[in-house]
């Protein structure tokens, strides 16, 4: 049953089909820009924010992702959980075409918040990108960085603190652009705000090229995802998973 | 306009209301068994295999997930821009209510196919999950650990392989079950198996919450995640831009 052993080792199918179309897809020019890409960690963000935009993002022809920290070194999940490696320091990143700023915990993005370090440097690079973004409460962190106006979103449960704290509309969309500022609703959000990044920076048509390399066409088992739509009682249930997951 | 300095620091509303709906989680009794998830990487996984799954498993009332890899550090993605921290190696790791193996690019699947050794710790853990499970090319793994029987599904371009090389037939959904074993389709579609997992093990109940946790409401800018409905010249686009990614 298993020949996998004998197997010619080409376990994708129509690889060499690209050549057959001839098909560009801008990688010459792109890699001649080497779009960077940077995304911020810090310790207590929740791994989907930072994760699923890199899956995307790193797809797009000649772009570079890089994590970046405070300090360089594996940085912990608000479950601790899990840590992903930053691989270079905000000391040693001063130009980038894309920042994003990924979400967290409370006491992560407090602690964020308070960091004046890491807001230094957002404002720094935020001065020469072509885009700034966030996910989740991570426009809480570009609100405490005095780059949010008019309008944003940010995770549900943090709609009326975002409005309050930093005096913008909240809009429940999954992303909102105002001006180069982009900021997109709670953890899963990122990855359709990389899809709409990647057709700004790219063209729709890479976009969707990308969307199909990641298979990602969303059939969530349950339609419990929208807050708009959920009962008191699950809004507490997700609060209260959250908080134990994070203890 | 920004007082965040003086704001009393809870970003997230409504904590407290899980209190106030007397809300269990059925925490106490997931403590005591304390559910593990176990993830095994490898080198030149793609992103968002592992971290889709694991940010959503993570939030299950007392559970623990774990990346694991043939020895511990950091393992890189694909695209090697990123690399996620392995905390144990797979000789610390004897027994998983939870295995998921992500799936990679083409290198880093046949790889880990030809590894005996992960191909044998997969045998000897899957003995006593609860539930064995994959996503992406991951499916291609277990095949190769003689785990596949009847039905199941992989990334859409390694669909004839999966068949020609195990014998099984592909099934066209997010994620097949059959038996114990739970194949999704590619990258994105670990995050819809993911809330199948969290049915599974917690109830619908704990599965919707953390839905809304997430704010899994997933609305792609475009409709180009599903291969069945793809042109020939988008499916040639998706496998260059993988491809040329991973250079």
């Amino acid at each position: 049953m298993n020949d996998a052993k004998t197997t010619r080792r080409t376990v994708l199918a129509g690889a060499a089909a690209a050549a057959a179309f001839g098909l560009g897809t801008g990688t010459a020019q792109a890699e001649s820009t080497g779009l960077k890409i940077g995304i911020l960690l810090y310790d207590g963000f929740s791994l989907l924010d930072p994760t699923g935009p890199a899956e995307v993002l790193s797809r797009l022809p000649g772009a570079t992702v890089t994590m970046i920290a405070e300090h360089r070194g594996p940085v912990r999940t608000d479950t601790r959980d899990v840590a992903v490696m930053a691989e270079r320091s905000v000391a040693e990143v001063s130009r980038l075409d894309v920042l994003l700023v990924p979400g967290a915990g409370n006491r992560g993005t407090v602690a964020a918040m308070e960091n004046q370090v890491l807001l230094d440097w957002i404002r720094r690079v935020h001065r020469h990108t072509t885009w700034t973004t966030s996910v989740c409460t991570g426009s809480l962190i570009l609100g405490a960085a005095g780059l949010l106006r008019d309008r944003a979103t940010t995770y549900w449960a943090s709609a009326d603190y975002l409005e309050k704290t930093f005096g913008v509309r909240y809009v429940a969309e999954r992303y909102v652009q105002v001006g180069k500022v982009v900021t997109a609703a709670g953890v899963s959000a990122g990855i359709d705000l990389a899809f709409h990044l990647a057709s700004l920076l790219a063209g729709e048509r890479i976009a969707r090229g990308i969307q199909l390399a990641v298979e990602y066409d969303p059939r969530p088992p349950f339609d419990s995802g929208d807050a708009a739509k959920a009962s008191p009682e699950l809004k507490a249930l997700a609060l209260k998973l959250l908080a134990e997951s994070q203890e």
